[in-house]
């Protein structure tokens, strides 16, 4: 079985020290750490296994992180203070990322996951992307043409949520749902879910406004482009539903009726997923050619190298990762 | 101690069936319901026990159903069928509201329940409401004086959520998110809160866009109107807080970290609500004269008399209303 990748994020942030507890409560079995050896020797690691590719783990003895250092990676990084912006650490968390895309897209790794990272700390460092997925996009690119259009998914063991608009205001997610954005959003979430095995996932649609606009009264999105771009996925024999009063869909797929729900803004589909714990959330970007999958928190610069970061959303990125690749 | 009243709601919907079937598993205590006696006894109630004032129901034997008949209900309304908008329906549920909230003002009853109506009914016996809050608000306006301003809050349980805006399309919901309208929330918030015993309750406030913004990056209404908002109920020494990011804030409050939540969005604020189960949820009005609560759903005319109802959230209302004011 191939490995799994997980990047270690900025240095300076609760990244390195969540992947040292994850591995030392048996969380990362079969996983590569892509990073820095004295980060991760800092963050609590006692016993570092240096590997030049992931086909080498099974060589690294029991109880020892296996750590894959990407070339390029700069000097000292261990020195540098935690919880401080730094160039140095942008671009590290940068070459990480890439060293691992290529490893992923060459076939030798199974999927990815990746550790927080900071948004300035990469603007620091001159990387041109304000976060991963931007990154990610721009990587998977074949030559020569766009990056691949991606959506943002949420899922914790009983919701899956996949985002038509994300970090725009209210205002202006509202402009951004389309029949375009709406369709595309169905079809990448329908491919996902058949790469990861699930043949004709059941989605369902929310609307935008309170009770999905009730006939007109509320809103028109939802006769004039939520509900013709369902239609059209369905005229591709896509298995989708709605769309459906915002306030009650999501219980409903909690409850087994639908396997995603797609939303059409920002909270709408994270305030459900996030309701009973952030704890378990985790980011999934679908659209790539491999899977990725992300804690669903930040750097946390503020509680870095103190003892009080929590590990549980990154151990249930991993599990989900190994879930989408259908090896859980 | 005063009795609470509960009253039938439309005859062809749900109403009458739940309030039966409430009270045969002994959760209408002290109650007195307002409605037909042989559209109850249709509902399943053996035996009902026709009182003139809430006063006498200590001396309704156990066993019977305490009904209090209002003067001017239409008659012949257990032989309309079931599932149907028929005015006479709508006429009679409106007689029982005036008559609920006539006693309740009076101060000889303790709070009010109200069982679904039907919109359509209501309109076609020229009652010229939309719905339960309005014709409540005018009941309880003072001679001369224009009808309070209300709050709908949605409860459950662990999680208490009081919105700005409820009907609008998102896009005038946006535009109904103003200094006042939030301000006003927050006082009604905390006056209800406080006469249902809570001197000072911790409200939390939630943005409206994603991050609540992200410092004006994802929207400006956090900066320019909700925490001015919020500023000025802190002045006034109400305990608020906010805004926050809508994503995050209602699961912390249902870790305990407030005691409500205020949301800008019908949504944000009731798919947490609903997440866990429609059954569970109570919906109270706000910045009446009184307490009013009713279950959280409709008429459900499609399995209105096959005994499908599940009474549940009705429960939960005389719960919460017992709960609100003090005697539970």
């Amino acid at each position: 079985m191939k490995a799994l990748l997980v990047t270690m994020g900025d240095a300076a942030g609760i990244g390195p020290e969540i992947i040292v507890r994850a591995f030392n409560a048996g969380q990362l079995a079969n996983a590569v750490v892509v990073g820095d050896v004295d980060v991760l020797r800092r963050a609590g690691s006692p016993i570092t296994a240096r590997i030049d590719s992931p086909a080498d783990l099974a060589a690294v003895p029991p109880g020892a992180l296996p750590v894959l250092v990407p070339a390029g990676l700069p000097e000292g990084l261990a020195q540098l203070p935690l919880g401080q912006v730094d160039g140095r650490n942008g671009a590290a968390a940068a070459r990480c990322i890439e060293a691992a895309v290529a490893l992923v897209l060459a076939g030798e790794a199974a999927a990815l996951v990746t550790a927080p990272i900071h948004k300035e700390a990469l603007a620091a460092a001159g990387v041109g992307y304000p976060g991963h997925t931007e990154m990610l996009q721009a990587l998977a690119a074949r030559a020569g043409e766009a990056p691949p259009p991606v959506r943002m998914m949420l899922a914790n063991d009983e919701l899956r949520v996949v985002l038509v608009t994300i970090h725009l205001s209210l205002r202006k997610a509202i402009e951004g749902v389309t029949f375009d954005a709406v369709l595309q959003t169905l079809r990448i979430a329908h491919r996902a879910a058949a790469a990861w095995g699930q043949r004709r996932p059941r989605i369902a649609v929310a609307g935008l406004n309170p009770h999905a606009g009730e006939g007109g009264l509320f809103g028109d999105e939802e006769l004039q482009i939520i509900g013709p771009a369902v239609a059209a996925a369905r005229a591709e024999r896509l298995d989708v539903a709605g769309p459906f009063a915002p306030d009650t869909v999501f219980m409903r797929a909690r409850r087994g009726e639908f396997d995603l729900v797609v939303a059409m803004t920002h909270d709408h589909g994270l305030i459900p997923v996030k309701y009973l714990g952030v704890e378990q959330g985790v980011n999934v970007t679908l659209g790539l050619p491999f899977v990725r999958t992300s804690p669903d928190h930040g750097t946390a610069f503020d509680i870095a190298g103190q003892g009080l970061a929590d590990a549980s959303s990154l151990v249930a990125a991993v599990r989900m990762a190994w879930r989408l690749v259908g090896a859980a």
